[in-house]
């Protein structure tokens, strides 16, 4: 049994990012308590799916932040740096050859992320979990969360969190349309 | 002084109704507390402004529902039915107009209603409250709520409530930048 999940903050507007890529806007608002949450999620996955732009962002940190394994989602990336080979793995496959890629590795819990790659495996129906952090920010313009699909999807309410400093994380499962 | 407030249903990602104005996805969570949660909000607004699509889709209810003044914003609507000569109005003014005149006429929480106005309305900075209820719902394609602004527009979260078949309600005030 492989589940995934999608954990990110948006906008009110639905924004993850501006469109250069800047999330000062967003950084601003962590806070003790905003990191427990997440490396409470983070304890529970054990593979991170991501996209190309994410892995380029991911590389101007350092050190390298994630301590579990890493798949990487592009066509183009042909190599990596030598202190990541253990690390990361680029593949380029369809959402569901990821997953059963994963499984077969014994992966089950994966956190997918980037914007792109979310939107990719939500148009296959590829999505369990959507934790949803919203920020209390009309961003305008940016880097949209979702994009369009063939099917509307429903998902079935687990709970709410609201942060002392104004962020509502949600959190849905997959349900029956 | 005069506040303006959006009162509006969102599905997960953003959009207010299918293409083509259908709401059954979002109709089908109505319950009596989501009533009464509106019903406390309609009683502290003394008019209602709405744009030209609303105004249409609302001819089709019977009866009609509005018991305060609704002002339709509209360069091209000419004329109204009989019964509504006195419940309704035309004009065709920018948002700072509109507020100072509705303001002029003794109004003081005016509701904001309809996608297009409520864009137009935010990309003057002229919304003091949102009050957005998610739906667990991607609906993948429709009418989206919010449309691009010139500039980001911070906002307070004043308090979010659960309901109990999963629609999430989140009230906002204007924050300074």
């Amino acid at each position: 049994m492989i589940t995934t999940a999608v954990y990110i903050g948006t906008s009110l507007d639905g924004f993850i990012a501006k469109k250069d890529g800047n999330i000062d806007w967003l950084v601003k608002f962590e806070s003790p308590e905003i990191g427990e949450s997440y490396m409470q999620f983070m304890r529970n996955i054990d593979v991170h799916v991501i996209g190309r732009n994410t892995f380029d962002k991911v590389l101007t940190f350092d050190p390298w932040p994630f301590e579990k394994k890493v798949f990487v989602l592009s066509t183009t990336l042909n190599d990596l740096p030598n202190h990541l080979k253990q690390k990361v793995e680029i593949i380029s496959m369809a959402p569901r050859e990821v997953l059963k890629y994963l499984s077969d590795l014994g992966f089950s819990n994966i956190y997918i992320d980037g914007a792109k790659v979310i939107q990719h495996f939500l148009q296959e129906d590829c999505v369990d979990e959507l934790i949803i952090t919203r920020i209390p920010v009309l961003l305008g313009d940016g880097i949209p969360l979702f994009g369009l699909l063939d099917q509307a999807l429903s998902f079935k309410h687990e709970g709410t969190l609201v942060f002392q400093n104004g962020l509502v994380k949600s959190h849905y499962k997959r349900a029956g349309n």
